[in-house]
């Protein structure tokens, strides 16, 4: 069935339409391609990587290196890439998938395989000529060369706009000369070639180039950077000392590298989002495995309350990370069908697919990012002083979690975008965030409506639920932008606030949409844990949307303004029933127990 | 003024009395004595730690134990002996003060310091004969010997009394031969005795032994462990081999064994709690420094919304850690004089001082090592890229508070025991927990009281919140007991949510009558950011207590119990008036930026 215009959401819009758990795509609706795929991928990854965790630990980058090369020849670098430039072509939810499983031992060739496969070689897929395609992407796309990308610089991180790099004309204008500093590039110890962002005389906006790695050609490299985690991901400084370019080599036009660098980003978050997912199960796995044979006071850990309650968050924000990835990332695929279908070249419709989404590609980054570094902590606290020591798997992935928050945008900036854009989609018209906005003022002004839903039916309270955590949101932002316009911007604490808020309304539902389409094909019995997770996963999001909203209101609002504000709050956070959720907890840490690993 | 009786609260009372804010002593309390102390240990600080930062994370042991003698030759070591074995004899809040000052350089240190000093030196001045304290207690006070502490074993860890190791008498009646395994120990690698906890025959409970560290005895030692943090601090395996111990060195009696390893873990927690200090404030300064100097989009990060927030956040958690650990300090300190002055010799009554207070101790290792690990994490971000390296100081920061939530007893187990050992005392009528508890309930039944404090007085609004939250952990825990009876402790995650209820109350309540104490003396104008601070930390525990209070409510009461608990959930935790909380974040970020400095 081929998604059409109407079916499927533009992005930012979940926050205003109701969703039909049959408009979601789940990781339960992976093909047999899909399967096979993520069998395969899981086969490599116990194989190559998980038996050398301690190599990587040491800083072997050779290593890091040897498995790339060793993924390049099983093809999981050439999932996204097209058929004609040697790929394989698959869709981007493949692509989701493989970055999704290959990810999980060790997040230094984690990161080694995202820089190369997204930020390394997309912006030559999605922005390069003809010819550029031709003469590097099949080589990328084999792992016979790598791909780094050179972006942030000493001086310009977040503010990836303000690079002091500048790329020169030649005389006899056949090469661009450039010269500057690139800083934090990972797999640059390796790689055959840099995107690299530099600056024209005074244009507003950078340029990208694809730049070969030549020592001869002025590019030299600093010393491996020594880091708190990714120990075996090479990151490097790259230093351009009039290296030569030759003209062609300009990606897209002049000034459009910021561009670029921002679309490459794009899809680079909800990679990484993908890329959090298998640590999460493999730690929830390390962790029951552990629980269950550790005894204290003559008891498995596993039983203990205490234990069971961290088995049960860490497998359920697992679950609710893959639900909103693989809704989002089919999401992002069927647009792109769309484009095509609609004349669209591949690229384009590539580029505008994943642009659409850019703000749930944010909300997937900082959510799943964070979950991990719990999940990882977690982990540590389950095993005790065993956590503590480098000889257990603990300790590396709460390290190489750490970078998750930090790289591809921070995530304050990218709490900050997806408000940011939210807002400007509704100033554009493209998401109708004004009228529900009315409409939730004018339902606080009224009496609040005893319609109720039939609580018997299952997930009725939580779909109401996540309707007012809608309202929520269309309040608490709807009233800050009235008050401060553009300038919200300026109000950061606000708009973290509010991301925060949002972020939950997604993953939320998400959790909802995946389990609710799963009942109706499997049955309620067979989903009972994941029923509990759904709910759990809510409980959870309606706290936060509490203190957030809370936060927001008594900082912007005063007087009666305020006080109508607090009641539409408590209005829309209060259950008609709640859940009893140590019993939830329960019901998820049995079954992980039962089955001795994550197994949803 | 010599603390009576009448004047202090027993250990848990806070929770049902009101405690005056000039009853409770402050960091500006200081003597000149401890002013001067304080300088000076930061003075060592700054000369031998600070600079050798990076010896101490390349795994420098022969620098810690060298720091160590140095510590000694200062005398940092002896402060809490008494006199007549060579220390200082100062009191139990100058003994917090040092492990405070002297820990902010690296957890290396540290722990090496605090094991030493706590767990290593303590049994022995606490529980020793006068023969072993002459004989031993001397050399510790001076650096000449160091101590160890070996009680986990590797099937023993937070089970501590289910370890292994046997010390059996011998034939002719004058040793005990050790033999067993003992893991983790601190300070192993270059400590000169043992504490040894051992089981003899089939007793219930361990004994204390005095071992000597000679390896002509028997005694062995494992590599040193590689941990995820706290790299310089030596950590090994210590088996003993028939280990021959001199009868007159067991520690009290047989038997004995387990009391004396919980109320050295009573110390342990609360100084563990006052290490954690100094990290957070030199983690802000090093994170404001950087803040006001590092700038993107033109601006000094420290501009930005969303690093002002971070950096009000550590500030006021470490400020709030100051004010809850120095409060109770104190009240260890006096209830230690009153004890003497009724009879107690010193020993006992320093046993009974820190017992009676070990609520509070478990209530401030669990906050207080939360708190650092935020602090340093969110010093991490606000370093972007440069904090995920080693190069700058806040990786190292972050691995070493990973350690503190672990040992002197997991967080859990602290969190357990804090409810735990409250619920006992109230059963054992050591607090009056059930009338209070009755009266919350009636006042439930009854009408709301529309009785409101002035508004116009500072913190009157606090205060009234303050003595709401304690109403809602009789609520909720009154209710939890009424149901369960002692069986509550197998209802972990019950107890779990209690407790954070109780931790956020003591912690709330001491920053508050702190900064109302110097508000009086030194007035309100230079206490306009300790205010903001107080506030700020009221509305997150109030926060804290909302979500935990639920989660409680909703897991073991149904229908109109439910529905009346959730009413005094809402009424208990509703402000009258709201404060701005992002303008209290800009207050408190302001001065630091000012000041460019933790600062208060
Ligand atoms: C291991 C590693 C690998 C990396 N790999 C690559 C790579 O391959 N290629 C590449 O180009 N880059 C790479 N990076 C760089 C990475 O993308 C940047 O570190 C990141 O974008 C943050 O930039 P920064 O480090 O300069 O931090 P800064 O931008 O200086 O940020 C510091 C702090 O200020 C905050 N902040 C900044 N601006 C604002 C604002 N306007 N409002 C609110 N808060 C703000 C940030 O959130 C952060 O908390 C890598 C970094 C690391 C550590
Ligand atoms: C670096 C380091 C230094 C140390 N130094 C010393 C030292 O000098 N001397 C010394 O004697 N020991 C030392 N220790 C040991 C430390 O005290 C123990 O690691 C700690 O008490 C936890 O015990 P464990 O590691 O066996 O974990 P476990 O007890 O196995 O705990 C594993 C998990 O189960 C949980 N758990 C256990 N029991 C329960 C329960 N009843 N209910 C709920 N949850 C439970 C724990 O909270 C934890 O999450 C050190 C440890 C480390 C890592």
């Amino acid at each position: 069935m081929e998604a059409t215009e109407k079916d499927i959401l533009r992005g930012g819009q979940f926050l205003v339409k109701e969703t039909s758990c049959e408009d979601i795509f789940t990781p339960e609706d992976f093909s047999e391609e899909q399967q096979m795929m993520k069998e395969s991928v899981i086969e490599f990854n116990d194989r190559e990587i998980i038996p050398n965790k301690a190599r990587f630990e040491a800083k072997d980058y050779a290593l890091t290196e040897e498995c790339m090369r060793k993924a390049g020849e099983m093809g999981f670098l050439s999932v996204a890439v097209p058929e004609e430039y040697g790929g394989m072509g698959m869709g981007f939810v493949s692509t989701m998938l493989v970055c999704d499983y290959i990810s999980s031992g060790t997040g230094s060739f984690s990161t080694a395989f995202g820089a190369h496969t997204g930020i390394g070689t997309m912006p030559i897929t999605l922005y390069g000529t003809e010819e550029q395609k031709q003469k590097y992407v099949p080589k990328l796309a084999s792992g016979e060369w790598f791909g780094a990308y050179c972006l942030t610089e000493p001086g310009a991180g977040s503010d990836a706009n303000s690079g002091k790099t500048t790329a020169k004309l030649s005389d006899d204008g056949k090469h661009y000369i450039i010269n500057g500093q690139k800083m934090w590039i990972s797999n640059a110890g390796f790689c055959n070639l840099f995107i690299v962002f530099a600056r024209i005389e005074d244009d507003k906006y950078i340029t990208g180039f694809i730049v070969e790695n030549n020592p001869e050609n002025g590019i030299t490299l600093g010393e491996e950077e020594h880091k708190l985690g990714i120990r075996a991901s090479s990151t490097r400084q790259v230093f351009f000392n009039d290296t030569k370019v030759p003209v062609e080599n300009m990606l897209s036009e002049r000034g459009n590298g910021f561009k670029i660098a921002m679309n490459a980003l794009n899809v680079g978050r909800i990679k990484l989002a993908a890329a959090c997912l298998d640590s999460q199960r493999r730690i929830t796995t390390t962790g029951v495995q552990y629980a269950t044979e550790r005894k204290q006071f003559k008891t498995p850990i596993a039983e203990f309350g205490a234990i069971k309650s961290k088995l049960a968050e860490m497998a359920t924000n697992a679950y609710a990370g893959e639900s909103a990835c693989y809704r989002a990332a089919k999401n992002i695929e069927d647009r792109i069908a769309i484009r095509m279908a609609q004349g669209n070249s591949h690229q384009e419709a590539e580029l505008k697919g994943v642009e659409e989404y850019a703000i749930e590609c944010s909300i997937l980054k900082v959510a799943v990012s964070e979950d991990v570094q719990s999940c990882a902590d977690e982990g540590i606290q389950i095993f005790g002083g065993m956590g503590f020591s480098e000889e257990t798997p603990m300790e590396a992935a709460w390290r190489d979690a750490r970078i998750a928050r930090i790289y591809e945008g921070t995530n304050e900036i990218n709490r900050m975008l997806s408000v940011g854009m939210l807002v400007k989609k509704a100033m554009k018209g493209h998401v109708d965030l004004l009228g529900p906005a009315m409409a939730v003022k004018d339902e606080l002004m009224g009496i609040p409506s005893f319609d109720m839903p039939d609580y018997s039916v299952l997930f009725s309270e939580e779909k109401e639920m996540i309707a007012k955590l809608k309202k929520v949101f269309l309040m608490v932002a709807g009233a800050a932008v009235q008050k401060y316009g553009p300038d919200l911007e300026k109000h950061q604490q606000l708009m973290m606030a509010a991301s925060n808020i949002l972020i939950e309304i997604y993953m939320a539902e998400s959790t909802i949409l995946r389990t609710e389409k799963n009942v109706k094909r499997f049955g309620e019995d067979k989903q009972k844990e994941q029923i509990a997770m759904a709910k759990l996963y809510l409980f959870n999001a309606v706290e936060l949307v509490k203190k957030n909203g809370l936060e927001g209101i008594v900082s912007f609002a005063d007087g009666d303004e305020q006080k109508a504000m607090l009641m539409g709050l408590k209005r829309f956070t209060k259950y008609a029933n709640y859940p009893n959720v140590v019993e939830l907890r329960n019901t998820i840490a049995e079954k992980v127990k039962a089955e001795n690993k994550y197994c949803f």
